[in-house]
């Protein structure tokens, strides 16, 4: 009785698709079953992860902003001016966003475990949110004031605060069995689970209360200790490979924590990932629109007495804003749609996946900057070849690491890949090519640009014209590759294979043929 | 053998929750059937969705920055520079807001006929998703040179580059129809949808065309034109709906004709309303911690020169800032919880329900200005205590616009909505009760600060410390509400009454006997 009345919720997705033929039956269910408290509020935790994933990705980009607001002189060198970018902005723009992905990841790890929802959790977990959006903040001020411990003490506060909120719900939610994942609901030592979970939860808030004692003594060591805590899992992680190479053990942890492990292969809530990393891109692509939207728009007095009263005259002076937005929208667009293609391909995202992803979502954040510089300055100048090689540096960093996603996938196709894309599969070589289609078309820029210096914003927006129709042709693009290949390597016998062979085969064939 | 083909990957999401068992039939079946060109892309079109709501979302809320970051003078008085505000930029926020939410609608209407997706509509997709971004742009260009006729242009050029756009969409899924929803490529006359379709479609751009060609010539006869364009649905439906009473035909749209009726209850996708939802409440939530992170970073050289170095006191600067994110966060985010909770027991949204959630999400997104006007001046003076009664009705119309959807869903609570909160449901009053606790306690508020004005700023304090402790205790306190609502007015049997009947009939009696 009790269970079946906890998953009504659930169920009622189920029900719409079934139509309104069960409504009547399981309202009479629902008619003879209450008079127990807590348990009908139980709710599929689906929209409020979507959302907790839509906050923390805005809040991940958001330290990007104080970078791209900071007017570089079109006087001074950009070398000049970029390295004190480089020192202090974007240091701390990469280094809230690995935080803020750090604390997304102990998210997911936690509603892994909690599968259900009912008003408490979710109330909770909205106390968590708006402490994890002040952690950009907190660090910032720690990165301006590095010898004044406020900052310290504020970070530290916030995330032992956020431990204990996780606390608070891992016991809710045991205290609640229904509404764990199934697999813990059935296990007997849901108790070691419980003090597993703890543990692990409990290690960061306790190591930044010991990083707030030993600021107020010696603040050099808390910082010590607070990139300790930062980077545990992989030191962690790291140790006990190391460890394990050395000694010869295969499998250490025992089989029965499946939570909570800390290794590479965890698996990582595919949705989630998914779900975070469209709301980096959807920010990333309007993060020039926004400025434009405030900033651009000229004020009437102003259009009458520099422009003569013409509003075109007003808007060209805003022309290479409009290019950089067009750019880099487009640019993110097709990222986004790189990823999107990758990940209908994937079955199953790891940890390891996960970190890969990061990387890239952290280079793409900084897409829009770069695309800004790359309009910027006058023609032909020292600086505009400068900052269209970043561009492409960082275009480059995005696509390779989506790249490494892949390539990681790989190294377990049969749990982590859909046959399709498999080594050798049908849609292998055409996944490649389209993971492979920006890495590549940034680096020929560069070197191009590198080379001819004098054409380096024709070779630049050649490109971003290009790739757009690139990726629309692209299958196309590929079938002709597979052909030319073909006819270069085994230019024997092609009529025979196009008519025995199947599409798929073909195309694994050859690629084979030519990696061999 | 086609058909097949072509749902492999929307499989795939099926197949994952059957585990590994069925990856090595379904390969082998794959490995058959091949051969056909453009089928083998075919994808789910759930993500794609997912990112356009995502950028839509950000882009409705874009206009509400140049209102937020115009500073209001301490030493003025509110209500003028208000007035200010209000005739101008409000207006584009609003406006800009309702323009994106129409294209909003219709990319949900194009996408509920267009099931799933290949890479070249996911292109075109993005194409299209780049020009929407840019309506807010074009539309505050036109507000702010109305005379001027080249803001009027580049908006009519948006409009119908989108329209063509989506009639390609169209035409390239008609001519590829195992994209189609399943009602329409099972249906003998495809060709009769399509056109319909087609000339829905159509129409807007049209118009536009037409306005931008009267610009030239009268240019305040296309101001009206455009005005129909965008409340076109909403005036045909309205004349529809009277000629319908007039004359007396109950119904007068085809049976047909499933999809583009703009019937006000005319489905609307339940999770993109949700999706869309989420993203504005997201960033919403944010849009403080954004300029926080961004401004309130005081710089090292002037803590030192004008607080002594102390950096608390120059924090303590910016006080009311921190309060204004923390008040507006919580309220944002307990705005979307309650929008959650209702969402989760509506199984069908209807056009109409979505319209006044749009007005709904309208008033959220001015919420963060509101909260930041309250804390920015000094205590008891006239400009605070208007501030305050501002964000009261501000927050008051955000919730009563959501109880409105609620009291929308009820008048077809069969097919809208769960039984559990149906008329007398077990959840109902604990639904009203949630739905109803905003508005309540803000109407409360806004005239006990007209009563007490000396006092408001404690009370609107106390309030916002209150409202999440009364969400987390709103159970118990429905409980208790009931119970006293019973004991006044039938105090006769109450023992009896707890021992026989349920408590679902409980609360159902005893809420009737009140209403009655």
């Amino acid at each position: 009785m009790g269970s079946s009345d906890d998953s009504d919720l659930i169920e009622q997705h189920a029900e719409e698709e079934m139509g309104e033929k069960s409504r009547a039956a399981s309202s009479s269910l629902l008619g003879g079953s209450s008079c127990r408290e807590g348990h009908s509020s139980t709710q599929s935790s689906h929209r409020l992860l979507a959302y907790s994933d839509a906050l923390i990705s805005i809040i991940a980009t958001v330290m990007i902003l104080p970078v791209a607001h900071t007017k570089v002189e079109s006087s001074e060198e950009l070398r000049q001016s970029l390295q004190l970018l480089l020192s202090a902005k974007i240091g701390v723009y990469l280094m809230t966003f690995l935080i803020v992905t750090v604390a997304w990841a102990a998210h997911i790890r936690l509603f892994q475990v909690i599968v259900r929802i009912d008003d408490c959790l979710a109330l909770l977990n909205l106390a968590c949110m708006m402490l994890i959006t002040f952690l950009p903040y907190t660090f910032s001020l720690m990165a301006m004031f590095p010898e004044n411990i406020l900052g310290m003490l504020l970070f530290c506060g916030c995330v032992m605060v956020i431990g204990i909120i996780q606390c608070v719900i891992v016991l809710y939610a045991f205290s609640h069995p229904f509404l764990l994942n199934e697999q813990i609901q059935i296990s007997e030592n849901q108790n070691f689970y419980k003090s597993h979970i703890l543990k692990v939860i409990m290690r960061v808030p306790i190591m930044c209360f010991f990083a707030s004692i030993l600021s107020f003594i010696f603040f050099q060591l808390s910082y010590v200790l607070l990139a300790i805590v930062v980077f545990l899992p992989y030191i962690s992680q790291t140790l006990k490979w190391c460890r394990s190479k050395a000694i010869g053990q295969v499998e250490e942890s025992p089989d029965e924590v499946l939570f909570y492990t800390y290794l590479p292969s965890e698996p990582l809530s595919k949705e989630r990932v998914e779900a975070f990393s469209d709301g980096v891109y959807a920010i990333v692509a309007t993060l020039l629109i926004l400025d434009i939207c405030e900033d651009n728009v000229p004020d009437p007095a102003v259009v009458q007495q520099q422009f003569g009263g013409s509003l075109i005259a007003a808007l060209r002076e805003y022309g290479p804003e409009y290019l950089a937005y067009f750019g880099s929208f487009a640019t993110v667009g097709l990222l986004w749609f790189v990823h999107h293609s990758l990940f209908l391909h994937v079955t199953k995202a790891t940890r390891f996946m996960g970190l890969l992803n990061t990387f890239s979502l952290a280079f793409v954040g900084g897409l829009p900057l770069a695309y800004q510089l790359t309009h910027e300055f006058p023609h032909h100048s020292h600086n505009e070849l400068e900052a269209i090689q970043i561009s492409c540096v960082i275009v480059f960093f995005a696509g390779i690491f989506q790249l490494a996603i892949w390539v990681a996938a790989l190294y377990s196709e049969r749990e982590s890949l859909h046959p399709d894309v498999w080594y050798g599969g049908r849609e292998h070589v055409f996944m490649l090519a389209k993971l492979a289609l920006y890495p590549c078309v940034t680096l020929g820029t560069f070197f191009l640009t590198c080379v001819l210096s004098e054409f380096s914003a024709s070779i630049f927006h050649l490109m971003e014209i290009t790739v757009p129709f690139a990726f629309l042709l692209l299958r196309l693009l590929v079938r002709i590759g597979l052909a030319l290949l073909r006819l270069l390597f085994c230019p024997d016998r092609p009529e025979l294979r196009c008519v025995v062979e199947e599409d798929a085969d073909e195309s694994r064939v050859s690629f084979n043929s030519v990696v061999t």
